[in-house]
């Protein structure tokens, strides 16, 4: 079984010696996971560091589980190469978390909502806080050292505006052909809306020489599409610096 | 904008001439969609047939839409390659009609449950009919020319056995190196469960000489990973064959 993991609220609290961890956390580790005094778990602070450590004591004072850990080494981890932002439309409802979730398993970097010519939703209505829990979750839920960060809203004009300031853009379309791997040690990929990037856009990112790749046979979905090219990138770029 | 697609429910309907279309399917185009006479509609069968149509009346005869079309020609359409047949466990809930969304999105020809020795749940659990009706939905919003095909339940261990009958067979895990590509026109992709292969089918699978490989950075719900293997395998093996 793989050891348990608890992402700590407050980076700074990660330091070797005494730790301890209350709320739903620990009531999660006593109750779901039955951990015992001596099992070992690994504490990360979704900024790349993880600590190891063992519980101490169980306790419940006032009604609450208060886990006491010791916490030994404490070693960074190297967040995935490249790294990988994505931009593209916030979804709707319930999709919204599936985009969140799937760029965090697939191993993006970032994620920042888009605005494009056919975007129905501003970025406005995106609450920030909301999907920065979501993004937390999802880290944990895969395990990743890294949280997936969540950026302030972009304009897809002023990206293509300020492509001179990028080490490597992608926009995934319908109309590129294949993903060819760059060995840029950053990579910002963006993806259209439901209703595909206008002329202008297209035509914008042609004559300043963005590549342009599509990742699949098939119309997909935002949050599909994000996984799948997602997942070609790094894996691409993997065998390129390997 | 796209042409409005409809799909036949019998495929037999699909030939040169007039063609009355009812039900939902009417309704939608005329409702929603708000399309009119002499306005054009593809007519896909799912089985590799599109019938390029054109509206020619409009009725509501007893208070339902009626669509009167007349398909001219009839063409097939070549199903992706290589064909990718994905074996995987059922997840509960509406994470299965993710997964089979996704599957249809990102190109797989089938999906067939899988049994492993980790999976808590039973393929006798998942109803095939059910899920057809959900892989029709989904080829049908990405456009497939193909449906989604959804195969009889299988168990992983008669998969490995007779893997002497198969083209291609390739198991995704976090063991596994990256993926290479092997130029076969059908590949079987496994994906385990949640909890993982047992130590027993990856070494039947190694001993076997069963391909082995992972898909991304992190740990993957089996509706991500079958997006994301499906993606990469689909495009190195396009890669392969240009």
């Amino acid at each position: 079984m793989a050891i348990h993991r608890i992402y700590l609220d407050d980076p700074a609290a990660l330091a070797p010696g005494a730790l301890e961890i209350g709320g739903e956390e620990a009531r999660h580790a006593v109750r779901v996971k039955r951990l015992e005094p001596g099992n070992p778990i690994e504490v990360l602070d979704g900024a790349g560091r993880v600590g190891l450590a063992t519980i101490a004591d169980i306790d419940k004072p006032g009604g609450e589980w208060l886990l006491s850990l010791v916490v030994g080494e404490v070693r960074p981890v190297e967040p995935t190469r490249p790294r990988l932002d994505v931009l593209c439309p916030a979804p709707k409802g319930p999709r919204l978390s599936e985009l969140i979730d799937g760029l965090s398993q697939a191993g993006a970097a970032s994620w920042s909502a888009l605005t494009t010519e056919h975007t129905a939703r501003e970025p406005g209505e995106v609450r920030l806080d909301r999907v920065r829990r979501i993004a937390a979750e999802a880290s944990k839920q895969c395990g990743r050292a890294w949280t997936l960060l969540i950026g302030e809203p972009v304009e897809a004009s002023d990206v293509l505006a300020q492509v001179w300031a990028r080490q490597a853009l992608v926009m995934a379309d319908a109309s590129g052909g294949p993903y060819a791997p760059c060995g840029s040690e950053a990579i910002t990929l963006m993806i259209g809306p439901e209703g595909g990037w206008s002329a202008r856009e297209l035509d914008g990112a042609r004559a300043a020489g963005i590549a342009i790749a599509r990742f699949g046979p098939h119309t997909m979905r935002v949050e599909t599409a994000a996984v799948a090219a997602v997942a070609v990138i790094l894996d691409l770029e993997a065998r390129r610096g390997s």
